[in-house]
């Protein structure tokens, strides 16, 4: 925890996002990882979106964080705003570089992914969906084993991404792969040490009644 | 400053970027405004670039920031590495998080701007071109000019879109702008708080050297 920058306990957040995982995900997983109240504002109606709440978003678009009343815009922003906030941004200036790396990699996979989820024809998105198994996931793979065993020989064989604790990398790292395994099970098969991390996560005393208990949404 | 994380004055950065402004001109300008010396490695041949230096990149893609022979890749990560180790991103957890906010803004401006960029297509290309200047710079100009105002509000019109000092946020905004205004150069036209910010950062003290007489490249 950064003592001089945190928030008061008595900090009133609100996470405003659709009723999806998408790009409010990570930010409720940090919540709960850091055992932090905030309410999960899920929009669930069109007409409550187009109609009434859209005009107020600073950027038209969610999600939207607000501290106190205060609005912040942009995912990763909010993402790292929180994980510094709760301390799960690493603990010097250098570990939060290889905090930001982690979600900024993850966030290139996302966008290759997303490729997959918004086209509409059948043969360009089988041709997407090989491109993945073949090309993209192992190029992702070969980061973040290769990031995982440097942080273990450094730090005592910790199982995280950076540092010696859970940081937003991991839960960045968590989420991001939680739906291309929904559409190809199978692709951790031969990556054991990704395997323990996801276990790691999901078995995590703040997190694990949180990602039994969510709801179950596509994406 | 953050006298407790930043990196001692013997620090040796080098930053290796293709010979172009790119995603390297951030980290290049905050060099400058920082007034801290590194090296600007640009790397301008392809053959060195396949046949050599790929391989040994973390993502095999540049940016790479070197700090004392460690490599720090994704070109946001690093602006934001060097903009805390620099003092330039706020003063607070908040602040940083309206650096960031910015920041990453910007980066959806670069996304769309990209569009034309890698369009060969001539009539769509004329339609992306439309579309920015009908939709797209309309949209980026209102939120810019929305933080600009309530900051200026907050802090005494100190003319910066963060705090009352430069920040990484400027730099974002200036050098983003590079490009649409080189093909679009009427479009800050209309405004005027826009231009004295671009103003505001070609004359700075430790910028307005640099930016005359840096490499012109088409992008």
């Amino acid at each position: 925890m950064n003592g001089s920058v945190k928030e008061s306990s008595s900090t009133k957040y609100r996470l405003i996002y659709f009723d999806v995982r998408g790009r409010g995900e990570i930010p409720r997983l940090l919540f709960h990882a850091a055992k932090v109240d905030f309410t999960d504002d899920r929009v669930d109606s069109e007409e409550k979106w187009y109609n009434s709440l859209k005009a107020k978003m600073p950027q038209k678009v969610l999600p939207v964080l607000e501290v106190d009343g205060k609005q912040l815009s942009q995912s990763l922003t909010i993402c790292r705003y929180l994980a510094r906030e709760f301390g799960l941004c690493g603990k010097t200036n250098w570990e939060q570089a290889q905090v930001e790396q982690v979600v900024d990699t993850m966030d290139d996979l996302r966008a290759e992914v997303a490729k997959w989820i918004y086209e509409k024809d059948t043969v360009k998105k089988d041709e997407i969906a090989s491109n993945l198994r073949s090309e993209i996931y192992p190029k992702f793979f070969g980061i973040l084993e290769t990031i995982l065993r440097e942080n273990e020989e450094n730090n005592n064989r910790s199982g995280y991404f950076v540092g010696d604790h859970l940081t937003l990398a991991d839960l960045s790292v968590f989420e991001t792969f939680t739906f291309p395994l929904s559409i190809h099970p199978d692709i951790f098969d031969d990556h054991l040490e990704l395997q323990e991390h996801r276990q790691r996560i999901m078995t995590d005393k703040h997190l694990a009644e949180y990602i039994k208990n969510r709801p179950e949404r596509p994406v």
